[in-house]
């Protein structure tokens, strides 16, 4: 597939966007009064590409505008002009196949928790990474296994905010297990979603289960993809949350993500789940994600 | 008294500290990458000064130990330097009233939510602003209002991390609203704490009550003091959750934090506490808070 170009050993940015400059990543610098720093007043997208070509680019657009518009933050520039920074810096870093991160905070102002009297310009900053799509492809193959932690994260998760402490220790506490994501579990015993991943289980009559969209859980754009690449593959899908012993119970489970498509889960909390190996249902849905990545990117390519 | 200086017009540091240098507070920056910016992986102090000296300064210290301990950041250096490099951004800034704001982050290193691999060395970040007691004074004398919002912080309010986020929106929703604090109401219906403030009521029979320490709330540094201040003047503290209910029925309420001392709180969501103005016993408090502050400071100063 021609996405496996060869990785290079500099996976990092090299040139980095900051406030309407393309510096060195190494000079890449904020003000310590960014209200980012200071208050984690700030949100962000992470958009991937493929052979150089932006994946679902304007639904990541449409879902950082909402999450300004929730926070009431100013729209740092018109999105035509968004697309254009983030295609140079696509270019200057030669990105084929990685993300860019983007991130616009509330910007510069004297320490206070409300919002600044004057205006202040919001801070954008965007960054470059190579991925190996082969290491996915890999990790696709095998499966992986999710550990489950309290929901300790604020109430707003549905806005894509860096205000993720939460994320942070929970990702961490997975990472010492030996688990590769953390499923957070709410007051009800629910499933809400990984730190930075949907959670989804299929049925035995191969019905996928994803929690519905509401503010306990980021509106992932890969699981919005996924319900018409599920479409087309006659697969039904239902949005309902479900518990841990709904996963335990389930014939399969899987997570999708921006950087993860979708990733088999074949264990929870150490168990098994199913036969704990990628289910025939989920590959189906890798294959088919993967086609729709291939296409996508293609047409934008041309 | 000695602490009313008279104001200078700038307010704001004029030199900062960002790991090991002492910079112009223009070119105070840090990078893109550092988790603080990224993941609200960061904790902070806001330590007081009174005429040059020092209010509480180990309490705070102590303090900021446990916020590193919570989220295992590694402490950016021992006590007696940091004591060091507070009093030299101190002298610096030629502070006289007004606060140091210390903050640690986990450091800068690639994008991940789990902790960096590799050992990196936390971030280190003080700046300075000069207060105008002679405001606060006012504001005590007139008793402020506090406006009653949701509980929607991540659940480790007791970590003092920069996952500020709830508490900004919070803090700007009463600001909206005319009121000088916003008071979190958990789902039980009652209140934790302010964005930045403890929460305190006074009952008929002048016992103080203030929410026990647990993980819903920060220990406050200025409510712990205020435990020895009550029992100098013979008064009894209760630590209790109290409703919004029992504050609209309290005598008197008032609100407690290293930058407002305490402050009486005169109404809630529009309605009066009390007859609506400063009570006898939160004035007794206030004024003996000032004698506290004073003959602490002088004895930093000898």
């Amino acid at each position: 597939m021609r996405w496996f170009v060869s990785g290079r050993d500099l996976t990092l940015s090299r040139i980095a966007y900051v406030n309407g400059q393309y510096l060195p990543h190494s000079a890449a610098s904020i003000h310590v009064e960014d209200r980012g720093y200071q208050f984690s007043d700030a949100v962000y997208e992470v958009i991937m590409f493929v052979a150089g070509s932006p994946l679902d680019m304007e639904p990541h657009l449409d879902r950082l505008d909402n999450s300004l518009a929730e926070l009431a933050i100013i729209q740092p520039m018109v999105r035509s002009a968004l697309r254009r920074v983030i295609m140079e810096v696509v270019r200057r870093n030669r990105l084929q196949n990685g993300i860019v991160y983007l991130q616009v905070s509330r910007g510069v102002a004297p320490r206070d928790h409300a919002f600044p009297s004057v205006n202040v310009d919001p801070a954008l900053v965007m960054t470059a990474k190579r991925l190996d799509f082969a290491k996915i492809r890999d990790l696709q193959n095998r499966g992986v296994g999710v550990k489950t932690v309290p929901e300790i994260r604020w109430r707003r998760p549905d806005i894509k905010s860096v205000s993720l402490l939460g994320n942070v220790l929970a990702k961490e506490s997975a990472k010492i297990d030996g688990a590769y994501e953390a499923w957070f579990i709410d007051q009800a015993g629910l499933v809400t979603e990984g730190t930075s991943t949907n959670a989804w289980i299929v049925t035995s009559d191969d019905t996928l289960i994803t929690r519905q969209l509401d503010q306990a859980i980021l509106p992932g754009i890969t699981r919005a993809v996924l319900f018409s690449v599920a479409a087309e593959l006659a697969l039904k899908v239902k949005e309902q949350a479900f518990s841990i012993k709904d996963v335990l119970s389930a014939k399969e489970a899987f997570l999708t993500s921006s950087t993860n498509f979708v990733m088999p889960v074949i264990s929870i909390d150490g168990s098994p789940i199913g036969r704990c190996e990628p289910g025939d249902v989920s590959k189906k849905l890798v294959d088919a994600y993967w086609r729709y990545v291939e296409l996508t990117t293609a047409d934008n390519a041309r």
